[in-house]
């Protein structure tokens, strides 16, 4: 080559790789401004908190959740907007559970409590009984069936405060609540109660799911979670006294299963339309606050994604969908469903973001995908800097998109800052007045932009040198 | 060189830069989990928010506070602790300011409303107007004194939404607030009303520092500052009739200057005594709520750095201090007095870290510093990667610490999330409930390992290439 051809190869690199980042940040631009100047999540979302409320699978505010979303998909002009049946348990809570501590003297402590989903009642008249504190299943096993039988177990290991992603300490705890019954019937326990899992002290407890694995009906004990202040106090007392005992009642009971719906919207691929990208949260949410952060945020910054690009004048080769996913919380049902139906159609997701960790400041996301796409999505970094977007990460996707994985497929979560996550999740101030409308509206933004982008550029492509930030 | 040789001196480079980093590494960790697990900034918060309160500088909680936070840092075993004396404006609020807008038929609304810092007083009986809405100063002359004398003037330039960083939204807006009054009078407006300096649509008015200039006592007319929310309603009502009229009633008053202090506390420097490090925070705040995140959050950051480099058992080659500066709202009596008794000691002071932009979760620092000492900082980034802090940009470092800039030190400005900063800035909802744990520890973390390796490393060095990540 000589030096002019030379010249005009660089020069025509250089030309084309401008235009190539200002044509894309220009068009970031416009989608982080059309959601913070009109951006539809907030008052989707606090239509869903605040005129719905808590949308336990298969109750009637599950069912206006479906309704609603269907409607105002139906008002965005997609091409395709339909709802798509499954059957999802029902477990219902009964009444407000109660529980207190009895000192030796009769003396009653009341103390926060809520039964755990999944739980049986406890007899009608309630549970009372000693309790023996363990901090994992290591404990019971040392413990043995003399010292649990007849007793309730207290699960009191508290989430791991140094670690800086709040979702670590949770997945470091949360078998105690998931386990917790089924392990401790082993030894004769009658009863499970579990330190809610939150990283702060304060008065609320938090539900979640539990398992009884294939225990039969008749073996099943009660399991309830107690708040963080109840159980260092618990704890404290037990040190004190061995002798007390704990007193709960509650009347949750698990129903036949019943019809409930994922909620789809379309717009059609303009070159591939049999490539499917799709964007989702999950419509349900525990019964006690109004699940905006888990998982009302996920869902109202996925339909805004949707209408973000139309706003946007972004025309999608690929085809984008919406899914609105039914009984995440206890069962996981709406996601096994869409994954099967696409199995069935045969429909090629190249692409899956779900968006399920709180409607806090966007940091970026964690990716499940093979290197040649994750380098591709190093290569857009610089793209999401301004809008401090820096969190690009190797890692786990989803719950309800984790179904849909295919050897070459991306599938990606949304990664907000999560320090304040487990002050709410699961727990009766998971409310909109704990959402900020900008983080809310920065989430649905960063997710409009890396759909953009993997619509542009298409998944796993053969990577050019020039994209990659180093 | 042969090959022998060259293996070896890679060889040393590697180990040399693996030890470098471990080490840093490992002391980084130990102040994050130090400060997650057994720190103190929250607890000193709580006593300054719950007991204490608004600090507005030559009040009687302005005392308190020093006398607390002296007290404080006298427990902490530092080699000095001491008051440096600094004579501070006193302006009082008087009683609870009152507002309507006032239909020709007669027909009242009541209005949010809050004296600005500074401002004088009403008359006795409240001052009642027609209103001119403008945008800017260049709205008045446009208007000119034809449409204006005799009226209220009414700023309603609201920030903008689609900035990423707020405070830039807050610098574009604030000239209203600051020089509204001085610009007002030049037209022979009645009074000044202001929207308040938020983000969000909300009801609470929002009061801040405003100045006359050198405009003579007599023509100073009273300023104020009205919520979101009403000044989306008063612009909606001047729109159907531009009739209507405004009323307020204020009482404020500007009293003499009064003695007050800056907190000082040291470790003295073993090896470099004579070399100064400063981390603050400003202990005044305004009134109207209790100034958690502006800036007792700063201050009790700032505190808990020596108490954290303590905890940590790192023996700081430099002298560190933390300076509680007195005055930043309405005056920057503080600072100026602290740098002016430096220079008069011709103590020299090669870096200086402010953190007053609130207790929210940190994303990193900006600089105002030579590029050999941001390139230094740049060469750390990867140490700051565990802890999600990205943000490392050249900028502005903050109010009080800016008077000890020189052409070689280096003034830094904690940068923490800004997303909600706005909703309480100056407001009454600034409040300690408004502070999450973890966000505010999670700062006091970060400023104490940028004091750490700026401490160990020194500043301004000729910097090693292999320290510098590009």
């Amino acid at each position: 080559m000589n030096k002019f051809r030379l010249l005009v190869c660089l020069l025509s690199i250089i030309f084309s790789l401008d235009v190539y980042t200002q044509s894309d940040a220009e068009i970031l631009k416009k989608i982080y401004k059309t959601s913070l100047t009109n951006g539809k999540s907030y008052d989707w979302l606090n239509h869903l908190s605040n005129q719905i409320g808590g949308r336990l699978s298969g109750s009637l505010n599950a069912e206006k959740a479906v309704n609603y979303t269907k409607e105002e998909l139906d008002k965005l002009g997609l091409d395709k907007v339909w709802l798509q049946p499954v059957m999802v348990p029902k477990w219902i809570r009964g009444f407000k559970e109660h529980a207190f501590i009895e000192s030796e003297k009769g003396k009653k402590t009341t103390v926060n409590i809520c039964a755990l989903g999944g739980s049986v009642a406890t007899a009608a008249l309630g549970l009372k009984a000693n309790v023996v504190e363990v901090k994992n299943f290591e404990d019971l096993e040392t413990l043995g069936k003399n010292n649990i039988e007849g007793k309730i177990v207290f699960y009191n290991r508290p989430m791991q405060v140094d670690l800086i992603n709040t979702f670590e300490a949770y997945g470091g705890c949360v078998n105690q609540r998931y386990k917790g019954a089924v392990e401790a019937v082993k030894y004769g326990a009658a009863g499970v109660i579990v330190r809610s899992m939150n990283l702060r002290l304060d008065d609320f407890p938090h539900t979640g799911s539990m398992t009884y694995g294939d225990l039969p009906v008749k073996d099943r004990i009660p399991s309830a979670a107690i708040s963080t202040n109840d159980a260092e106090l618990l704890s404290t007392m037990l040190k004190l006294d061995k002798s007390i005992k704990f007193y709960f009642k509650q009347s949750c009971k698990q129903l036949k299963d019943v019809l409930s719906y994922n909620v789809i919207g379309q717009i059609t691929g303009s070159e591939f339309p049999n490539e499917y990208m799709i964007v989702g949260g999950h419509l349900d949410s525990w019964d006690l606050g109004d699940g905006s952060h888990d998982d009302g945020a996920g869902v109202v910054q996925s339909m805004d994604v949707l209408r973000l690009l139309k706003e946007s004048e972004i025309t999608p080769k690929r085809s984008i969908r919406v899914v609105l996913f039914m009984n995440e919380e206890n069962g996981l049902r709406g996601g096994k469903k869409y994954a099967e139906e696409a199995k069935k159609k045969g429909e090629n997701h190249v692409f899956a973001l779900e968006s399920d960790a709180g409607g806090f400041t966007p940091r970026g996301f964690s990716f499940d995908c093979n290197d040649a796409s994750f380098n591709q999505v190093l290569s857009w970094q610089p793209l999401f800097k301004p809008y401090l977007i820096h969190y690009f990460e190797k890692g786990g996707s989803g719950a309800d998109v984790g179904p849909l994985k295919t050897e070459t497929n991306v599938l990606a979560g949304l990664r907000p800052d999560s320090q304040r996550y487990f002050d709410h999740h699961h727990a009766s101030n998971d409310t909109f007045d704990a959402v900020n409308k900008r983080e809310l509206e920065l989430g649905a933004a960063t997710m409009t932009a890396l759909v953009y982008l993997f619509d542009k550029y298409g998944v796993n492509p053969i990577v050019n040198e020039t994209q990659i930030k180093k």
